[in-house]
């Protein structure tokens, strides 16, 4: 029989050169939209419903009695009431709540793959490795791992993200494609030296800048919020 | 004084993302456009002229009366004289002609970076890494290192070289630039075992499927074509 393929797709706008008819979409938002997420949902929110402007964020969170939140420029977005960092959501406040984020690349990518139509979009990052990687062997399905970036611009960390779930579930796929090649490369040769090498990066200089070192190590660190983020019918919920 | 930056643009697809105005920019094309181009010249050729379609070839080709040269799946196109492949211009052949070659990837983000106002426009390849490197020294000026890609995918081989330029030439430039990062990082991993790493990648396979292994060696070979092509009034010359 025949495997499953797996891409790697280094940015959105890229994407359209892939096929994601019916396939598994993993959307990856390192820093730090992915991680908040699955952060949110391990710590017991009932359900995150990602959204692509502010306007939107105020009236879905206004509707459904929902905490509002996003960040431009690592602040709080006037209207809202939370950031988009994991540690702004432990379990009790989180708990039983539904979450309405905003965030630039992140949402924008998944909305994208749900119009290509995409079998399954769940979202990843570090701290729920392990939830993807069984997700993606059971499902038996092509898969895209779907880099977010930057403006559209390659990033390390959603790479190296993609790198790690290759690293871990290739026996299962067919694998021909460059981009993963060289995504299961970067993460092998940093996987001991995540904590220094992630420190190099355009992003983390960004948003360190903003004095949140301690948020960007959490979203590097594996398994610790390790629940799967699946999207449907408009929200992520625990797959 | 500052240094001028060096930005890596991994797809032609994502070229709209740098700023090129006033930059010195890099086409790389490794397999096999940029390497054919460097052999053709260092051989003797007067010049050689970038086309984008075939139909554009024979008439330039017929006006000048140049070689026409160009390949689709590895054979040459029908109604062109030559392939692609840097073996078919040795100086006994190309001493004195001009080679009028069309070529999908490279040629495509060569007229791109035209078009973005690019102040200097050069070809780059293994065979003249020394040559593209020096160049890039003396300039002074921003820098893009452009990969072709293929069929705007991410590929190996060309971002090898941009990180055997990068490699080469870092002290001279600021570079905040993760797609810079990594490119660096997969030359310095893999530069010893170039021969060997470049099998695995899809361009590769695509193209040993035509029996142009040693032709592909030849492309990732250091400085056995060392001169710099220039893009000059519509056709490259030794810079």
């Amino acid at each position: 029989m025949n495997k499953p393929t797996l891409f790697t797709c280094l940015s959105p706008a890229l994407l359209h050169l892939y096929d994601l008819n019916q396939s598994v979409v993993v959307i990856i938002d390192v820093f730090r939209a992915t991680s908040t997420i699955c952060t949110a949902l391990y710590n017991g929110a009932k359900a995150v419903v990602p959204v692509a402007d502010v306007e939107r964020c105020k009236q879905i969170g206004a509707e459904i009695g929902g905490i509002t939140a996003g960040e431009r420029d690592g602040k709080v977005i006037p209207g809202l009431q939370y950031g988009n960092s994991p540690a702004e959501y432990p379990r009790d406040f989180i708990e039983g709540k539904t979450l309405v984020l905003t965030t630039t690349n992140g949402t924008k990518l998944l909305h994208m793959a749900l119009e290509c139509g995409a079998a399954d979009v769940v979202t990843g990052s570090f701290p729920n490795l392990s939830a993807v990687c069984d997700f993606l062997v059971k499902q038996n399905k092509n898969v895209i791992l779907g880099c977010s970036a930057w403006k559209d611009r390659f990033n390390l960390e959603d790479t190296l993200f993609a790198g790690a779930v290759i690293s871990s579930v290739k026996e299962h796929f067919t694998i021909h494609c460059d981009s993963s090649l060289m995504a299961e490369n970067m993460y092998e040769l940093h996987k001991d030296d995540m904590e220094n090498f992630i420190q190099l990066t355009t992003h983390w200089h960004r948003l360190a800048a903003y004095g949140l070192q301690k948020d960007l190590q959490y979203c590097v660190t594996k398994d610790v919020a390790n629940v799967l983020p699946l999207y449907k019918d408009g929200v992520l919920v625990v797959g």
